[in-house]
C-alpha cells in the first residue's frame, strides 16, 4: 500500500510518469479497490460470535474451568429433535438415494406442499401458500428483506433488541455512523423498550419510520405483546404509511390466553405486515436451518407496485431454496404429531425459563419475560458496573455464560439476558451457582 | 393509491388540509414506503423461472405433450445420490435424534472439520482451512460477494454469462439503466466471448473494473480456461488493481490434463482472486444445497483490509451457516469413496455431453464446449430467427426444453444452451428428436 501511494504523488509530475513500466503504472493508477464504506461504520463484531470469543478467551487462561462452563447466552437449542420429526428428515434424506425420490433445484420460494401447510396450520387461511416464502432461516432473511427494501429506508427498532435489523441496516447503507457516546447510529430510530412501558415501543413519540421491526415475544427482553398494543402499532404504521417487519421467530412459547402468536391476527395488518419466521425454536432447528417469511397480496409500496413481487425477485435470483431434505422435516414438524412433539420441547424450555425466572426473583432482582418467551431478562444493580462487566463477573465467579443487555442496542445496558435453551441439569446447576454468588450479602 | 395522490395534490392548498381528519392526513402526509429504485431496473424476471413458466404455458396450450417433454434447460442434477454420500447425509440426521449427536447453531463459516478437508481434498493445501466458508451454495454466495462490495464497485463480465452476477449488480444500485437496444446495464462492462476467441474475455481491450467475474468451466459456454489465458487475466488483475471472482461451480467436469480446477493453481492468484464453488454438481446437490467461497488471507482492499475480514462479517451477520445434515454430506463426499461416486457421476454426464455434441455436429451445427463442462453450446442457423424464437421452435417441435442463449445477456444471441445432466435415455430420446426436426432439407 505504500509504494502504491507513493507512486501516486509522483504520478503529479509527467516526467516521473515516463520513468515507470506499463504494469508498475497499471499498479499506480489502480491501488485496488475500494472497501465498502459501510463496514467501516459497523461497531465490534456480530454480537454471539464476540461472546464465543469472549468464553474461549476466558478458557484460554483458565483450562481448568472447560468442563464447568454453562452457556445460558446464545439461544441455542440443545433437547435431540423427537423421533417423528427426526423420521421426516431421515426419509427426506433416503429418498434422494432413489430414482423416484430424487429431486434438484426445487423452487426458490420452497415446496408447494410446505407452503400449503404453513398457511393452513400455523395461519389457519388468514394467509395463502403463495404469500409464504420458504427459507433457510430468520437471519438470512432480515438480510433479503433489507435488499428488498434498499439503501434509502429509514429504520425502527426496538431498544434493546435482535442486533441483525440494525447491523443489516449498516451494511445497506441505511444509516449514518455510529455516535461513540450514545452508540445509536445516525439514521436510525430507536424506539426505547423499558420496564415503565412493558418493553413495548410508543412508535407514535419517535420520528415516522418507513420500515418499523417489532419482535414478540420479544429477544432479549422477552416480553410478548398483547392485542391491543399490536393493534394500536398496526393502526399507527397504516397511518403513517410504514411497512412492520414482525419477527414472530418465538412465537410457539406463547402460552397465556389471547396473546397473539402472529401478526396477521390484528386486523389490518395484511395491509401494513411481513412476518419472518423460524423453525429454529419450534423443533430445535437451529442447525438443521428452516425459516420463513409472510408477504401479503395486500401490502404495496407508495408506487402501487407489490411488495410480494420484488420479494419474490430477491429470492429467485439471490437463494435457491431451502434445503429438500430439511423440508421434509419441516412437513413432519406440521403433522399433528410433529405439532405434538413440538410442544413437549417448548413445555420443557418454558419450565427452564420459570426455573431461571424464580431463581433471579429469590436473589431479589428484578426480573422480566420467561413466561410466554424463552429468555428471561435481568435488571442488574448498580453495584455490577456495566452489562458488559457483568457478563465477565459471572463467566470468572459462576462460568455461566449470559448476554450482556448491551449487546442488544445501548436501551440494553444495565440488564443481563439469558437462555432457557439449556439442558435441564445445567439450568439447575447454573442457578444454584448465581444465587450463591450473586445473592446479597445483607440477605 | 390514487385516493394518495389526490390528497397529495390538495395538500397544496391549506385550507383543504384542515378538511381532513388526523388519521387521514396521516395518510395523505406518508403514502407509504418508495420502492426501491434498483428493482425498477431488472429486466423481466430471473432466467430459469421464466424458462420454467414458458414451459408450463406451452404445457396448458398443449396438455397432450405432459409426456413428452424432455428439459435440457435448467442445469438440473438427476441422478441420485450415490451410496456412501447418501449415508453421510442420512447418518448426519440420525445423530440429531440423539442427545450425543444433536447439534444446534454452528460456526456461521461452516463445521471446521468440512473447512479443513475442503481445502485438503481440492486445494492441496494451497488454501487453509480457515480461508474456507462453507455456505448454501454459490448463487447466495454472489449475492454475499455483492453486499460486501457494496453499490460503488464496477463490475466486468462475460458476455454471455450466468445470470446472477449481473442481477446482483442492479439490485446493489452498481449498475445504470439496461439500454432498449443493445440490452446492456449502463455501468456493467461487458467483456465479449465469441467463438473467434474461445470464449474467454480480452479484460486488456475494456475499461478496467473493480471486480472481474469468470466463470470456468464456462456457464453456458461450455468452454474451459487454459491455464496460459488465467495467467494472463491474474498478472493484469493485480496490475489493474482489481479483484477477480472466479466460478469453478463446474470444475469437477475438466478431465483433459493441464487445465486448472481453481483459480488457485495459477500463480498470484491469491493476491488477487476469491473462488466460488459448490457441491451442486459435484454431488447431485442442486436440492440438498451445499458451496463454498474461498477468500484468501493475501486478498486486500485498497486501504490494506483483508477483504476476507468483511467477508466473515457478511457470513456471520446475515447467514447462519449451512445446514449441519447437509454439512455431514459434504464431509462424505470428500472421503475417498465420497469422490470415487463424484467421479462416476460426472463421467455419467460428461457421456451425455458428448452425446448432444455429436448430435448437432451430425446435423451440422457449429457446437461449442461440452468437452470439459456440462453443457454444450451450439451456434444457430440465420433461419432460426433469435434464440427465443429458436428456443420456442423447438419446444413446440420436439418438446425439448433448452435455454436461448440470449438469455444469459445480449452475447448469447444466437446460441442456444443445452444441459447434460438429464437422464441418459432423455437425452438419447431428445438427440433422436432434435436430428430429425432440426436436419437441413438439403441434407
Amino acid at each position: 500500500m505504500k509504494l502504491s501511494i507513493a507512486f501516486s504523488f509522483l504520478l503529479a509530475s509527467s516526467t516521473a510518469f515516463h520513468l515507470q513500466s506499463p504494469s508498475t503504472r497499471a499498479s499506480a493508477l489502480y491501488a485496488g479497490v475500494e472497501r465498502n464504506a459501510n463496514f467501516a461504520k459497523l461497531a465490534g463484531g456480530y454480537l454471539f460470535p464476540e461472546i464465543a470469543r469472549r468464553r474461549t478467551s476466558y478458557l484460554e487462561e483458565n483450562p481448568e474451568m472447560k468442563d464447568r462452563v454453562i452457556s445460558l447466552g446464545i439461544g441455542d437449542t440443545t433437547q435431540p429433535i423427537p423421533p417423528h420429526i427426526l423420521n421426516g428428515l431421515v426419509e427426506g434424506a433416503k429418498q434422494l438415494g432413489t430414482k423416484e425420490g430424487y429431486s434438484g433445484y426445487g423452487a426458490e420460494q420452497g415446496m408447494q406442499s410446505l407452503r400449503a401447510k404453513i398457511a393452513e396450520k400455523l395461519y389457519n387461511g388468514i394467509i395463502s401458500a403463495d404469500e409464504v416464502f420458504v427459507s433457510d432461516g430468520a437471519k438470512p432473511d432480515i438480510m433479503r428483506l433489507q435488499q428488498m427494501f434498499g439503501p434509502k429506508v429509514v429504520s425502527a427498532v426496538q431498544d434493546p433488541s435482535y442486533p441483525v435489523y440494525v447491523d443489516t441496516s449498516v451494511i445497506m447503507g441505511q444509516t449514518g455512523e455510529q455516535d461513540t457516546n450514545s452508540k445509536q447510529y445516525d439514521k436510525v430510530i430507536y424506539m426505547p423498550c423499558t420496564p415503565e412501558n412493558g418493553f413495548f415501543p410508543d412508535y407514535s413519540s419517535v420520528p415516522r419510520a418507513d420500515i418499523v421491526y417489532l419482535c414478540s415475544p420479544n429477544n432479549p427482553t422477552g416480553a410478548a405483546a398483547t392485542k391491543e398494543q399490536l393493534e394500536g402499532l398496526v393502526k399507527l404504521c397504516k397511518e403513517r404509511g410504514s411497512i412492520l417487519v414482525f419477527d414472530a421467530a418465538y412465537a410457539p412459547f406463547i402460552r397465556s390466553e389471547g396473546v397473539p402468536k402472529s401478526i396477521f391476527e390484528i386486523e389490518g395488518a395484511r395491509e401494513v405486515a411481513i412476518e419472518v419466521n423460524s423453525f429454529s425454536k419450534y423443533a430445535g432447528f437451529t442447525g438443521v436451518r428452516l425459516g420463513w417469511t409472510v408477504i401479503p397480496g395486500d401490502l404495496k409500496f407508495k408506487d402501487g407496485s407489490l411488495v410480494r413481487n420484488d420479494f419474490n425477485r430477491i429470492m429467485t435470483t439471490t437463494f435457491n431454496g431451502a434445503s429438500n431434505i430439511v423440508q421434509a422435516g419441516g412437513l413432519a414438524c406440521l403433522d399433528d404429531e410433529g405439532l405434538a412433539e413440538i410442544d413437549a420441547l417448548i413445555d420443557y424450555y418454558l419450565k427452564n425459563a420459570n426455573i431461571l425466572r424464580e431463581t433471579f426473583e429469590k436473589i431479589g432482582y428484578d426480573v422480566y419475560g420467561g413466561v410466554d418467551a424463552p429468555y428471561v431478562f435481568v435488571k442488574l444493580p448498580a453495584s455490577m458496573g456495566g452489562s458488559w462487566d457483568a457478563f465477565q463477573t459471572i463467566l470468572e465467579k459462576t462460568q455461566v455464560v449470559t448476554i450482556p443487555g448491551a449487546g442488544f442496542g445501548p436501551g440494553g445496558e444495565g440488564f443481563l439476558r439469558l437462555s432457557a435453551f439449556a439442558p435441564r441439569e445445567a439450568v439447575v446447576e447454573a442457578c444454584k451457582r448465581l444465587e450463591e454468588a450473586l445473592a446479597p450479602v445483607s440477605a
